[in-house]
């Protein structure tokens, strides 16, 4: 049997989630007509504690795009990380969704972006057409590094992005794990500290097919709409994606199965104390290891991906479980 | 309680669909890189009777504009009826993913094309760089009236497309429902006759979220799954969409849905038989009606869309219930 | 010897413009920095009696699609006449430009746009994301088929973009053609009639390379000049386009070209009053005419081009010779 | 009187140019459809000894874009220098006319690609649709750091491009200094070498406003033909931007101007000599220069760019005076 921690974004589906689609399957109006979908902005305005506005769609790249794409024009920029999944990971979605804006990289720790790291990439574009402008900061939360930015660190970004009239958008793949991790409210890491659109990740924390992206802003929300059924994202059967998502929020589902996700990465950790390549800080593991090593791992029945030549990335999820970890970080341990 | 016939697009899933997803509950790679993804073009080749290659995507605009999007420069054109729903009812996804290419409008009875409609259409494009010139031509089976080409009329426009070398392309957003009507094998439809990519319906024929691109052509399909991540439609968990489709694969379900929805409609048509718009050859109804007469109807509880007017548009989907449909078509001889 | 009525967009160059050029021959700034580009907005201010902002390029094409792409989101459309240039004879240039936006066509008389017709464009479209919602509109000054919108006319569309928060564009390739027929100000028929940008059109009218696009919205020109940039239609030596123009605009030498154009279609049309296929209003004659009777004339060496299988297109230009232009009316006389 | 050394891109024009120019103020078919441009094939194919397709363009922006255009799919990469023109200077320009292809940067010494610094770049690039695949390789010739590659250099890459199935693209806005420096034939740095497409400066070395594509690939050109149309490129006069190069071509003016202008440059790095910090190889100069020092020359009357905070960028042209580059040697040396 095969004890894995590749990746959350292939992890179960939760059984709320399941009974919630189920419960969906009767007749209703199509795409985001219905009953459930209707409830989206509520919902969110609830978590966030002020009036939001919520799209779903069927995975984070169409999210992070979409978001993007409402905010920057095709001849603005976006200031993201070097290690940012947009830059990494997409297949060039950015560029297609914004019409060829440019994505311009920022360095800094643990695939964090800080207002130094920002200006250093403002700085030197002087003003005027020869030099794309930027438009919007993205920045991943928690990182592709496993690192999470407090409520303090966002804040400085947005009133940098404020005072330099650019929006800020905040991809949260793993945003549960981070608010798991802070123990702080939502809005503290989003809308209270200036971001304007945040992509909202459900399909690694115990749903299917299904993210939201979450406006803070009307007229943002009121041109996605549009550039979602444009992009061919506005599923006629909205409803079941609207129910995976508000069976996620009930009861804060979302916040439980990232604790989850959170603890169990706690567990490995305690058996690679001395080999974190950063902090663990949510669901993802950067440890140093040989290549000898993880094939010891793997001999034992462990999958997770590799980290560079002398490294391993192990993630968890919701559904990981808490043997399958003590038996990784012992395994760690003896190496 | 309401008797619904607005669109087949948000009909309820099969149970064998809903089966067949929980079933794929397990840990798998993620994206298309699992189990039942790797089945998809194996599953096709054998309804098309030759080797093709099949992607899922969320919904039929994402289908069909990727589809086209493989075929089609920036700079070129694709020829369609001024009905397509690629013209009328996409807001604007061609031109999204083709990046400007210009859709070129045929007329043609019953929303269908013919090869001297087409011509009607390129005869007046001058060779040249100032004029679009067509690089595709696009048609909908069943079409957006509801009617069906035979496998001769196909094969005179895939003639006319080899001819004048441009790719043909079919929207079969219910595709079963014109197999259904015509009891004629798949492939005499399209790679029989001259089609390069199919978008294959499954989301009005019992699915949830999943249709297929179907490409007959390998360098097509190679593009098409660059394309397919850079829109977002790439899901993480395509194990889900994959699962979906193999279940109405199975057993030709797709087939005996189609033949129950069509059931269906015929059952309607008989209370309409001096009212009908179009012939009735799949699951769409297209009837003459007074605004009165679609008030007594609806005050008896069925729900259908205007068309016009002065008409009616009535679906049906593979659970459309015979006592419905039976109810539906007194009301209307009683009108 | 040959005399020329193909078109004026390959007329000779003024010989004020040869010399202003030359005049520009010295070392100055780069791209729109030098004194003389610099003296555009000031210079289109004069002729149309309020602020407006103004961008040289090289081709209508470029000032066309500049204007537009500034005017419409991707998602939008642009209403249009069916024989519009942008759609008709541009090469997708307006794809490309706006990123995919959507032409919507409407009919008319001479190729003019009425408010009828555009609330026949409007009226069907459903509000929602399943379908383009314009965003602008584009007018052709003087039309396509030689015919002239007046102030009046223009007025009433501009209206109706206004109640509809529509852009209104006007393509001005033969604007000051226009202007010479109405013998009105520039301003009447633009900004006084609710014109946001104009395409005026220099090319044709004696210039080189030079068109401008005059913005009587400063937020549009900013984006515009961006936009221009991204085009590669940012010259380096715009000095050399700015001179064009300045020239063209000094003692409204335009004005004075366009109705020596003007005249010398009035000339031929003296002989061809029973052929008109359309009233002529500026320097374009479209005439009823056999293929047998234009083999005649070609004989006699007059160049110009066919207008369907029984018409002809004749252009006249500011350097058309009146005796050209006699022989040329005394020749179809004698037809 | 102001020494100019701002930049070769707002030189004065050729007498010969201008000559060409007023030579060709007679009536001819628009477009491309003129005597001259339809010289330029054979032009260019005497230049390099091949046959090759060449188109004139108003900008080296363009020039650059519709190459790279022709070149890349929407979904590919562009493999370039961090300093290359179209990252640093064009405003975004790859980005809109590829459809969002993204610019995936390599470093080097001088501006100056080598394939070890390529294969930085591919190598870590994992096959598959999550990461965006290059398509062409971009190189300046000479380079923004005014290097210059020798031929055996160019053939490496040339070599490398070959393997990896990719297009390779030179923007050459100062080729003519390039081969001026090297004394080799014109193909031995392109065609010969490996090159698909050259983009031919003419404007920074006598030109008014035409540079060229050179295709040496006629699949290319016609692409690069559909695509300068829809870019609003197509001038309608182009005869006179035909006129331009054919001017420039006619006893190799082009290559006597460029000698012209990197003798000037070599005047003056004779003052320079301990302050270089780049060989000079062509007509730009880059010195170690502190603002005081800078500030002294410019208060002498010469005019140049700052380099950083403490460097100076210097630029010849065909039309520098001896004299003045003597000054200027004499000014420096004197610091």
């Amino acid at each position: 049997m095969c004890m894995h921690f590749m990746s959350d974004n292939a992890a179960s589906v939760h059984p709320n989630v399941w009974q919630a689609m189920l419960a969906a399957d009767t007749p209703d109006a199509p795409y985001d007509g219905d009953a459930l979908s209707a409830k989206l902005d509520e919902a969110f305005s609830d978590v966030f504690e002020r009036p939001c506005w919520a799209l779903w769609v069927a995975s984070g790249t169409a999210a992070n795009c979409l978001a993007l794409a409402t905010m920057v024009p095709p001849q603005g920029g976006v200031i993201c990380h070097r290690e940012a999944h947009i830059e990494t990971s997409e297949g060039g979605a950015p560029g297609f969704y914004t019409h060829g804006a440019k994505l311009m990289l920022a360095d800094g720790e643990g695939a964090k972006l800080t207002p130094a790291a920002i200006q250093d990439v403002i700085e030197p574009i002087k003003p005027g057409v020869h030099w794309v402008q930027p438009a919007a900061i993205s920045i991943t939360q928690a990182t592709e590094l496993g690192r999470v930015y407090t409520s303090a660190e966002v804040t400085e970004i947005g009133l940098l992005s404020r005072d330099r009239t650019m929006w800020l958008h905040m991809d949260g793949a793993r945003f549960g794990n981070a608010v798991a991790f802070l123990r702080c409210t939502p809005a503290k890491l989003t809308c209270d500290a200036g971001v304007h659109a945040l992509s909202f990740g459900f399909v690694k924390n115990g749903g299917l097919g299904a993210e939201a992206i979450v406006f803070f802003d009307e007229g943002l929300a009121d041109i996605a709409r549009y550039r979602r059924k444009r992009a061919g994202h506005l599923q006629s059967k909205g409803r079941f994606l609207a129910a995976q998502i508000l069976a996620l929020l009930d009861g804060k589902l979302w916040l439980e199965n990232a604790l989850a996700a959170n603890e169990a990465a706690a567990i490995i950790s305690q058996g690679a104390a001395d080999r974190l390549l950063e902090p663990v800080e949510g669901n993802q593991l950067f440890l140093r290891m040989s290549a000898a090593e993880r094939d010891v791992l793997r001999g034992r029945g462990f999958a997770f991906y590799d980290h560079g030549p002398d490294g391993a990335r192990m993630v968890t999820a919701w559904d990981s479980r808490p043997e399958d970890c003590r038996a990784m970080a012992e395994a760690i341990a003896g190496l």
